[in-house]
């Protein structure tokens, strides 16, 4: 019968989603269930290992007795979450910003960048982006038909022996402006930055900012960790009328209230750029939860006369000093976080066993892999290899770190501190 | 200065999102706005007038108070609402639902089918979609290249005159055939229908599966309204193993509980289609909302045993018959829905005064445009346009049909049909 020929036939996934490399998340996941040591303690993945402040849970408690809470939401947002958006953020844009056309609500940072890119990426435009790279903006580039360009920041060279600041990785200024073609149509910044923990200086974005004026490109500032810094921090749309033409700002109520599965974030830029962004969001998900933009309102309203981003900010610095006590004892150098939470640690004074058994999809990855691997069989400690978040070329700069997430219970990171001193006997001072 | 011209160049939207057309709902809410009734009865979206179901709000409430409910979820979807929408939906099915390869979660149904169109189609690739559509088919579906194929369902031909079943509106299946081409991929099926108010009957639903098996078309078969249906409701997926191998079934929470704010979706489907669309998904949104997939989880763990769902069709076909005695009052026809909330009544009765002052952007537009602008401003009830539901070509098809949504409280029903009986003296019987 012809019906059962065609029935047969394969059905081919498009190309964007045919890729077949298994993701890091899968291999920490696989690893963590054969650990001998259980349960592992999760550093990988950056969700927190507590519950958002009790104003913001009381507040979603709240928005689940009104009927018009429960919902669509317009589609650029709930009207209570873009006013208060606005009033918190307008102080540091140095402008009143418009609620109703500068602000847009998104179903988290994710799909706010995916609508900026969808809002004005066609076939053939280039995308420059640092490496390392938060992952999902290559498939947000891509899907619109994005080309990506990457421009590498350069890690502290001295930085397998001796622990330094985030901010000794280095733009190449001269690399970027390399970079540019007339294809280039935007270019993503990421501050505080996911893995390196580097906060980019006031003059650092004035370079970059500069350079975008100069060829007319879009400026996605990718700022989801912007309540957790630990030295000054700049946000690019603020240097000039000229570069805040150019950007747009992006925020996660998921990182700012410890409440990364509740998918709210938003874009804060001009007009002529947000009309695009909401337009594409529309598109995409037509609105986003409504109850829990109502909450994340609230919260806006009252965390800076409760005190929270001040108490945020000091109870992230802590664990991250606590935790990183531990890398001081073993010697191991890191990169000290300018903000965010999370920390590269430099594990190439780690001795791997020669013949240690790795399954073959560790073995053909590069050393940071293998080092993640290890340390979850070994100690039962899991983080990040960042090679994942670099392209095969410049992959080299990245294999001896692995990036692990700070943003757990205390108890939690003195378990991890105390595994992780079963290392000790792996470290060969050379 | 050369960046002062570089600054002026105008910063172009991407094709996609660049389309001028004023939206209906923007329409519709600038006339509510400018009515002299206030406020106007609301008719026009399809949002409940009433909260979601205390034993989902209670579960809602809960999640809140769990750290692992507020935290990313897995891309595909919390474990316990993957097993919960199994073991509801396995007896549908008439096989056991594996919930970890043949379910994926997804930001709303909308965001679901984007990401699989997203799984599924290329530049060129062709999408078969019946006119009226739901209007985020045909974004969803050029997002990633397809070319939308056009297919109309046919209009009781008295349907002017006379009330008569939505089952009337028809697929003409040699038309049908005739569209499909070497480069169709997808059809997009709905039932229960909006803003028909059809449910497919098996032996149309069999005949659309089997042209499909023979081309081998994906089918994607928006189900959102599977729970709101007053004759018998067949799925698609159970006709045939072979028709089963090509579809996807797509599911709406914020559709089942009342609650469309709450953007929790879902596809049910075979694991070469699942895994693809679970793909694009993890692209798009990386992950959906999580405290209230764990609420939607308890409210399939508890619908059944508790009534809510046989409760929930019996409150929407009353509300429907309640509020359809007013168009039997005044003598207009509609057709009356099978299933699904939205009923289309034909108001080619209801005489517009010749000289009546419509803004420009609503002149140009056809009968039906007029006629919604018309009922908020002189009775102060909104409906929907339904020729924003089709092709200009196609749109004559609807232009007397306005589309009011009764997914509202009793008595703002019996408000809307008492300001209804104002056109009385509009409606002239020939
Ligand atoms: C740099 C960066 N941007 C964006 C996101 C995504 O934020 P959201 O959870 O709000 O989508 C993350 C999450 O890890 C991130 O690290
Ligand atoms: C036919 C149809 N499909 C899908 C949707 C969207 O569902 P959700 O709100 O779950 O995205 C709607 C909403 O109106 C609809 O009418």
């Amino acid at each position: 019968m012809a019906s059962n020929v065609a029935a047969e036939r394969p059905l081919r996934p498009a190309k964007r989603v045919s890729g077949q490399r298994q993701d890091v998340w899968s291999i920490v996941n696989e690893a963590a269930a054969a650990s001998p040591v259980q349960p592992i303690v999760n550093m990988g993945q950056g969700f927190f290992g507590y519950n958002p402040p009790p104003f913001v849970i009381d507040a979603a408690r709240e928005a689940l007795d009104k009927v018009e809470c429960n919902q669509y939401s317009p589609t650029r947002g709930r009207p209570r979450l873009k006013k208060a958006l606005a009033d918190a953020y307008s102080p540091f844009f140095g402008k009143k910003l418009d609620p109703d056309t500068e602000i847009t609500i998104t179903t988290g940072a994710n799909e706010g960048m995916l609508s900026a890119f969808m809002g004005f990426i066609e076939e053939g435009d280039e995308v420059i982006v640092f490496e390392p790279f938060f992952d999902q903006y290559l498939s947000n580039i891509e899907m619109p038909g994005g080309k990506v360009v990457y421009v590498p920041l350069h890690p502290p060279p001295n930085g397998a022996f001796e622990t330094s600041s985030a901010s000794e990785w280095k733009v190449d200024m001269k690399e970027l402006e390399r970079a540019i073609t007339p294809q280039t149509r935007m270019i993503v910044i990421n501050t505080p930055h996911n893995p390196i923990g580097k906060v980019f200086s006031r003059d650092e974005l004035l370079a970059i900012g500069d350079l975008c004026v100069k060829h007319n490109i879009i400026i996605l500032s990718d700022e989801v960790y912007d309540r957790l810094y630990y030295v000054p921090f700049t946000r690019i749309a603020t240097l000039s009328p000229e570069i805040a033409r150019l950007t747009l700002t992006v925020g996660s109520a998921g990182k700012n209230f410890y409440a990364t599965g509740w998918r709210v974030g938003w874009l804060i830029g001009p007009e002529h750029l947000i009309t695009y962004v909401s337009a594409a969001h529309t598109r995409i998900c037509y609105s986003s939860v409504s109850p829990l933009q109502e909450a994340a309102a609230v919260g806006f309203e009252k965390a800076e006369e409760m005190g929270f981003w001040d108490e945020s900010k000091k109870d992230m610095l802590s664990k991250m000093k606590r935790f990183n006590e531990v890398w001081d004892e073993l010697g191991l150098p890191y990169s000290e976080p300018e903000g965010g939470y999370f920390v590269l640690v430099n594990l190439k004074k780690v001795r791997l066993p020669d013949d240690y058994d790795f399954p073959p999809h560790v073995v053909e990855r590069p050393r940071d892999f293998k080092l993640s691997w290890f340390l979850i069989k070994e100690v039962g400690v899991a983080a990040i290899p960042p090679t994942e978040f670099y392209t095969p070329e410049n992959a080299h700069i990245a294999e001896n770190y692995l990036r692990f997430a700070v943003c757990k219970n205390d108890d939690v990171l003195e378990t991890a501190k105390e595994r992780l001193r079963g290392l000790k006997k792996y470290i060969a001072d050379d």
